[in-house]
């Protein structure tokens, strides 16, 4: 059929995680450094729409770099099928001694995580399934694109579904006079028992988890996410919740919301819910939960609601998660001065970023990031102490980081220092070697290169 | 930290593809169906605002019969570890006498497809990477909420980026009177040959695709798209682009585009294209392309355009490939009759909505899955004629698959012809043998149960 086109097939390889899709660059002038700098981040793309047409150009091939880079890291076939593997959700099970029972769960790590040694906050997830691929592929395009943080994704699967995602015992009247009888119904609050003592505790024990947890829930799932943010909030910090079923038992969960809300001065917490094209008392569950924030709010609480008309209830789900997450990390991304495309307050205007971020969130949010993409944006402008200054105080944070040392050795060798530079390359080197850090191979060329006399 | 707690860990499992996220029932009362059915919709939601709350409850849970159908089919640990793997990209390379040079291609199948003997329509998308997963998150979601077909996802990675995805040559003017250059640029049409002459046949040669393309493309990639839909009619059937650089060459594309559109008669093609907050020429081009299209359309042709104010340039491409999709696909699911919930028109009117598409579409659309699902919903309210009905028409329209007399025993057992239904199992079983369907062990199940004399 194609005579002309040889082809090569590579045999499916097996999964192992996914490389950080964040190794990117902001355009072919950056691509060695973005080869060597895994974390920089295509910052002047966000402010692109200020600039000429050639750096709107540039910022915007940021994408052929970082597929310049995976093509360069692949020693061979096997590896590079690995590059794109997306993360797999691993099993647990965990005896709940609460419910007399075992427990399914699936967790899943972000793309970004590999190799790096971060902790992370965590999306808990009723229904847990197919989902937990789909608000997982949302989470690392997000991260991806640095408009939140990567997140691990914790899915519950059901044993008696109707029992744990029910806050009362009720029986459903039909509009033909019969009554359909959900015996095991109303155990939400042992469900939750069972979420904060023993399911929690054991992901915070076995995976990087940061302390802070978002419920997100579907239908009888969103009724039992809204609920468990009103009633354990110790336990979530956020709350997404798609075409909640607030119609059961007679609207016993939105009449207890009417009430808590009002009542709360300071909820320094987020809650987003969303409905689709639903009818009756779904409908009127999701209208007189909007109508408790149409008034002032508890200080510190951020609510926000969506009415997609174009989705049914089974399809609210993604467009939801995507912008319930977007609501919770709004601010996330370093605002950029228009003039410069760089972040605004340079390096203390980051770092005061981050000291925002961290203590509205509630947990320790790295700039490494951050920092790292404004070193090399200044590198590629040839302000090189200026970079020197910025590679050296991501140094100083975090120093448990390999691509840190890369970095500085990039300012170093600009300078003219290579004796110093070769130094803080075979920390890397070292550092990578240790951790297992996929940007190792990377590293190690670096070094390479670095040895090897100019012609 | 939790003595209570019981965990067992398995280990990360390799990744051999994913289950069909589809395999739902309509609630705990379809359940045992579900299992036996892998394509039984939860058709039923799709209504459920009509319905009265104990209905709603029941549409609404169609996750816990999924889940509960993924617990019941493992039977090891390592293989629930793979119900979850999302599908790994497999890495094409493509020796390309047009372009001379090896192209690394990464093909990503759809979740639902294992096990399956179907064609799917493909997605072509540049600057192949990340986004291969991301669009395949959508499309599986999508297709599991059946509101689209499961697509084949074809990435193509950059070598030259600029020279491939611009179609003419052009230099840069920066505001500051300096010029960036790019001497290779102006590539498109030579790329576009090696798409159409070499890409395309060896996709359609080794992978089951239907003759329907969608080219997918962000940046120069979206540029790139609207230039492909307007020069190769014959090879894309549809068109996503984000935040597409139509000011590129002085805005070449645009101005093509300006005397393209209004000189066609009839156009049967999809044009989704959308941008973020961006400005300068970015939202230029954005806005002229719109009004291009504010008066009459070709016969046939698709077009629709969102702007996203709370999006950056980074960050268009998931919510602009999920609306694209949901455009080029609209219309995909049988309408329902709002009194029953079920198809509008019955058995014929399955039928008939997809005769309709197909043509519509250019290529034969299934309608095995959304009349299995409709035979199950009359097996349900105790119709069973009219399942057999359904379930017969399934045969004869679809011999290939195993499903469908597995389906047809669940009728034939409900009338009391246990034999009729055991030979029909047994078929089930032989032809999921034969093809690897991952529904065989839930058809040996069936068979088990029908072979088990009733106490």
């Amino acid at each position: 059929m194609t005579p002309a086109s040889q082809t090569m097939l590579t045999s499916r390889a097996p999964s192992s995680g996914s490389r950080d899709s964040r190794r990117v660059g902001i355009g072919p002038r950056y691509l060695l450094r973005a080869r060597r700098s895994s974390h920089s981040l295509p910052q002047a793309s966000s402010v692109q729409e200020n600039r000429p047409a050639a750096r709107t150009l540039r910022a915007m091939s940021y994408r052929s770099a970082r597929v310049a880079v995976l093509a360069l890291m692949c020693s061979s076939a096997i590896l590079c099928a690995q590059e794109l593997a997306p993360p797999v959700p691993q099993k647990l099970t965990v005896r709940s001694q609460v419910l007399n029972e075992d427990r399914t769960i699936w967790v899943r790590m972000p793309a970004a995580a590999q190799g790096r040694n971060e902790r992370y906050a965590v999306a808990y997830l009723t229904d847990g399934g197919a989902n937990v691929n789909e608000i997982g592929a949302i989470i690392d395009f997000l991260a991806g694109a640095n408009l939140m943080p990567p997140l691990i994704v914790v899915g519950i699967t059901n044993t008696d579904r109707v029992r744990d995602l029910t806050p009362s015992k009720a029986d459903v009247k039909n509009s033909d006079g019969t009554v359909d009888s959900y015996p095991t119904s109303g155990g939400a609050d042992k469900f939750l028992d069972f979420v904060q003592s023993e399911l929690v505790p054991e992901i915070e024990k076995r995976y990087p988890a940061q302390p802070f947890r978002i419920i997100v829930g579907h239908s009888l799932g969103g009724l039992f996410a809204i609920h468990a943010l009103m009633s354990r909030p110790q336990l979530f910090q956020a709350c997404i919740a798609t075409s909640p079923s607030l119609w059961w038992d007679d609207f016993h969960t939105l009449r207890q919301a009417q009430k808590f809300f009002p009542g709360q001065k300071e909820f320094p917490k987020t809650l987003f819910f969303a409905l689709g094209r639903e009818g009756g008392p779904m409908a009127k569950g999701f209208a007189d939960l909007r109508k408790v924030f149409i008034s002032e709010q508890p200080k510190g609480f951020v609510v926000r609601s969506a009415h997609y008309e174009d989705e049914v209830h089974r399809s609210t789900e993604l467009r939801g998660h995507y912008e319930g997450l977007r609501t919770i990390f709004s601010g996330w991304t370093v605002p950029t001065d228009p003039k410069t495309g760089r972040a605004r307050g340079g390096l203390a205007g980051i770092e005061q970023h981050y000291r925002g971020l961290s203590q509205r969130l509630g947990f320790q949010v790295s700039a490494e990031r951050a920092i790292n993409s404004f070193g090399y944006s200044l590198l590629g402008d040839k302000n090189i102490s200026g970079a020197l200054a910025a590679f050296q105080r991501n140094v100083e944070l975090y120093p448990g980081s390999a691509n840190v040392y890369d970095s500085l050795a990039d300012a170093l060798e600009a300078e003219g220092k290579v004796e110093d530079a070769l130094a803080n390359v075979r920390k890397a080197v070292d550092l990578a070697t240790r951790t297992g850090d996929p940007e190792l191979p990377a590293f190690r060329r670096h070094l390479d290169r670095l040895l090897t006399p100019r012609k």
